[in-house]
């Protein structure tokens, strides 16, 4: 299955709970799409966050993302990896 | 020890064999710096290259992939991870 990593901006604070609760969102829902959220960090200083995804295509993605209320602000496909 | 992602741009066309070959370098000279370079993800259609990695401090990441010739053209600590 094709591999994503998504960036958001702009989530400046973010603590452990809340990229918790945000990723927990994804989880919930992201059967509806095919996703598996696998992995994410975050700066709370620059408010740049980074998901790790599994899924069908770049527009489940967002749409999972948009759905639980934190659109992605850059999608990028990754099948090359070390 | 601090987490790190970096960020490098313009990187089009990037292969497994190339970001292999770009990992190792980094791997083989990371112990000066202290570092841990732990994963890469690659998209080769928008050049765009993700890496994360351990070490004391962004600009040890920095010199690591300068001096390996892939400059990072981003670096954000992410100490928040789930």
């Amino acid at each position: 299955m094709p591999q994503f990593m998504d960036v958001h901006h702009g989530m400046t604070g973010i603590t452990p709970e809340l990229l918790k609760e945000a990723h927990q969102a994804d989880l919930d829902i992201q059967d509806s799409e095919g996703m598996i959220f696998k992995q994410a960090w975050a700066d709370p200083s620059t408010g740049v966050v980074f998901c790790l995804s599994e899924g069908p295509s770049a527009d489940a993605v967002r749409k999972i993302h948009e759905r639980t209320g934190h659109p992605a602000d850059e999608v990028y496909e990754v099948p090359v990896e070390v």
